[in-house]
């Protein structure tokens, strides 16, 4: 048994590391840290976990959590991080950050869109996309998990982008996502009245999630740029992206579907759908899966429409952290995410 | 008091059109007209019309309901209303058509788009929005009534378009939809378990709507192409369609925001909002209003987004219709169109 | 043209009467007061008043705002408005209050419920229930607006204590109300992922609206206790109680139909519904009505079913108060609250 | 490994009943019968059973499929298993069945409240409510398994029948359920539109299911009489039922909750929440554990609420099944079925 650390583990990603390593079997969850809840049993914010887990919140310095376990998640906010997870990598534990403090190659990219100076530009973390990186991972003692639209758009642009079958400079991807993307923080925007029966773009031209995007799908096939722009869609968890793609000459669409399958078919969660099938939310829900259809071709418009979703909360943060953690500990890599999602 | 009849009265349109014409003061329902439902009131299918419209659904041929009324709506589906609206016509009626049967100038798209043949391609119809056709409308005895997709999406885009300020053949739109615009009957896609926790692209590369605003948004300047895919969100009404523009030169946003204020600036059911604002589905949602915003520009990535927004049952159908009507028979034009939305 | 102030009109119930009182047209908004928000324009907040309704939120004293008025309403919350309305009266305006401040007639009452002293018990108010105290209601200067739940519950009630058929001491009122009850104030109960797939109890054993309920009813007919138990449903607006009633002895469905169409035949916004039919939200969204329906008799056990609904922000808030304002200025009682209910 | 098999498999408890033994690991799914579907793949009913289940969709005989397995379940409509029950029985296999036709000791309740005659009122099996059962059902080859109502209903009273501190023929139990609790069949009902924004109060004075709470309340305490009213509200899944009783004598609110905690004590699904904390679907929703919480006192009133909830396909349908079998199978009672709710 490998003992693990959750450093913000009130929130809704903290919740749900703790939910999937309760049910991982080969791991203890040694500390679960929450400074404003601590002292309170965990199940008082995730009634889920009552019955299940039967820990408190601490409120303990990385230092100490680090030096009483092998692995620590850190589920802060930005700007948290940076200060945090250098301290937990020093007293020797591995570290896999869910924030957006250290995913970036560039630290100038990172101070742009996040606004604010990074303390440690030095330490460098390794993308956490098994998809694309899991051999670093492997071998990594530091992992910055990627952001859930990231993960959702570069799982599905990334066939494209290595083929070179479309005008990596015009592609357009337009996300919805659960509204437990947005934090559990109350605020004006995440008040029900004010979410349901509604849709809503945000941060249109500025996400920060934008530049994370380009980085990885850059480092593909060249010069790529994305217009993304995020909506938040009623629904509690899920992340649905649509791909508007220009094509640089005719494709079938079985032959783009075909593509897909081959770039991903050692890949234990990820999904390719049939032509014409689009990805529900109810397929992936609580589940690590990331599932990735459509396929449809207009050639009178030279254009190609691909859809990707996941569980924001799952593949988009706490599964995806998981699953890091299971590869940097020498776990199989599907180990306490095969939990099949809940439709309806 | 004029007199005017709807068919196909017991569906969702219907129903709207009965809600705002028991409230505009200016005309009498004389005929509500649908097959299925005759000799129920109608307040047993819209039950928020109970105490204040108290007539039954008849079941009526169209000459008959014609020779009775000033004006006639045919809200029934596409096929069915190319056999009902020239009757209506040669019966002495003017017509207002809520299908698509009439909105192609050119049948060939029509029958391509809806797979079927035209029975009457010779009988044509003013394309009913105001905002482009005012002035025919007002001298029209038949008026094609624009689609909900449609209606927001050319409003949003005709600034841009006849400024010539983006590349018309790449402009994105992607659009969501509350589910009231798939229709009152049900089905496996309108389930509530299936609807509900759900975001799904639908039609992505052939919907109907398609061709209709691209007719339209090329007489207004040259060759338009549109990646348009639509979305059904949990949500009763609304539509909200989320417009990427790649620009042709660099533009700032208040200069976008000023050429729709210009282009819209007499109208009374376009709202422009500030650069930043996105349209909230609560500022339209029972109303007649369209509301367009946001305005980001991006120039890094040469892009502009803008959102349109409305309600899909007025704006996007009944409201306008009745916009139609009252431009028809004389009446000011925001007659009964004047109701506040609900929010939240 | 009378002249009115909202004093609190950044909340839900205060945009409510902006919505209603714009359309009125008896009356001029004069002042929105809005202590947080003031130099900001109303739609800011509201956005379905964008081009509606152009003011400024202000921030005034009760007194000038009085002085400049006929009359006030005040929207804000308990305890303040014993402060802020006794002012206003003495300035010289009426005053419709929204608060539970002066609904008791038992000053001990409210200090238990709502855990605080009272500051000026000798202020006394009507109840402003126009279907029980019309005649006081014409008359008054100070009315006391009912809340959302007992105006639906004592709606739902008053026949069967008038006639003193049910077991008065055992009603069980079992209510489910949308999250705009809850108020415009972000907090963990209000964010979209706990109210949303969630159907949750709240204060059940001594929820504050509970005494307004029993003083009412039991003016009727003697001694009255329910046992009243509210819950948050994931929906924006409208309110539906269940009515549990035990039966002193055999009565038939239709007789006690009709038993509330005779109580109730001369009320405007009173909707008795058929045996059988159960009220839909949908058809009292957005509207003044109060629709009461079910009337089913189980004498196995000896007991009756009755469901009443409405919408909580107007027939339960700010369309009651305006109705209330009606009969206190000598408008036509129904005047600016003809809107149709939303329906889907 | 066992091998099992699931007659009627494309509604949502045949989907629940798939993903359930999917993960089970002691069970083989030997058939998937569905005679609409046959042919189909599994996954393109239930998207998220796609690469985890690979089989299809068969067409055959209850005696095929008994012949080839240990134990079926059948999740067909009422009326359907009365037929295909004993024919699977003969055959040789266990059965559960999730179906009401055989709840019921007295076969002429039954008859009157399903409105159909009974097939084979001397095939008799055991109620498979495993916390008043459990014996019974381990030795037994047939079981019935409960509704979702009568189990939320049944674990929320039956220690307060038990001990007989509750007036027995004064119950009301107000409950509210997701949609899918409604099946998978479009209907007026279930479209989105008008279970979205919506509760609604349904069969309040006749539901089937309130002669099967009474039937095994009855058997715990003698006479028990429940005002039973069930409700849709807009939710995937979920049950929640309020209970609100008339106390004989006074008691505690810790009292009544150590009266559960000592009836439940061993029961691995049935979780005591403390006093005031009232259970939440997101606590129970994908997993097979019923909360039960509030206890509230309110001697003014001599009533007590108690608040009871599960997740209606799991706890509610096809986990309890499940559940059964674990028992007549002699696995580990809570094999398959430890999945962690999914918060938020």
């Amino acid at each position: 048994m490998k003992r693990v650390g959750v450093i913000g583990a009130s929130g809704y990603s903290g919740g749900e590391l703790l939910r999937i390593l309760a049910g991982h079997g080969g791991v203890e969850i040694a500390h679960a840290i929450s400074r404003s809840h601590s002292g309170r049993k965990v199940h008082e914010l995730h009634p889920n976990l009552r019955g299940v887990l039967g820990i408190e919140f601490e409120d303990l310095p990385p230092e100490e959590v680090a030096g009483d376990c092998d692995l620590l998640f850190t589920a802060v906010p930005h700007g948290a991080a940076m200060d945090i997870a250098p301290r937990a990598l020093d007293a020797g534990a591995m570290v896999v950050d869910l924030s957006g403090d250290f995913r970036f190659k560039d630290t100038s990219v990172y101070e742009r869109y996040y606004g604010i100076d990074h303390s440690c530009p030095e330490v460098k973390a390794v993308y956490g996309l098994p998809e694309l990186h899991r051999e670093e991972i492997k071998k990594a003692r530091f992992v910055a998990n990627p952001g859930c639209y990231p993960t959702a758009t570069i799982l599905g642009l990334a066939p494209l982008i290595k083929e070179g079958i479309i005008e990596n400079e015009r592609i357009v991807a337009d996300a919805k996502s659960g509204v437990s993307g947005a934090g559990a923080s109350p605020s004006a925007t995440t008040h029900f009245c004010m979410a349901n029966e509604s849709v809503l773009a945000y941060s249109p031209a500025a996400h920060r999630h934008l530049p994370e995007i380009e980085q990885e799908l850059s480092s593909l096939g060249g010069s790529v740029k994305v217009s993304f722009v995020p909506h938040l869609v009623p629904v509690n968890r899920g992340i649905s992206v649509t791909l508007h793609c220009f094509l640089r000459k005719g494709q079938s669409e079985e032959g783009v579907r075909r593509l897909y399958e081959r770039f991903y078919e050692k890949e234990p969660f990820i999904r390719v759908l049939d032509v014409g099938e689009v990805p529900r939310l109810s397929a992936v829900r609580g589940s690590n899966f990331n599932d990735i259809g459509c396929f449809r071709v207009d050639m009178e418009r030279g254009r190609l429409i691909v859809v990707s979703a996941s569980d924001n909360l799952v593949k988009g943060a706490a599964g995806q952290a998981v699953q890091n953690m299971n590869l940097m500990l020498g776990f199989e890599e599907t180990r306490g995410l095969r939990s099949i999602a809940l439709h309806p």
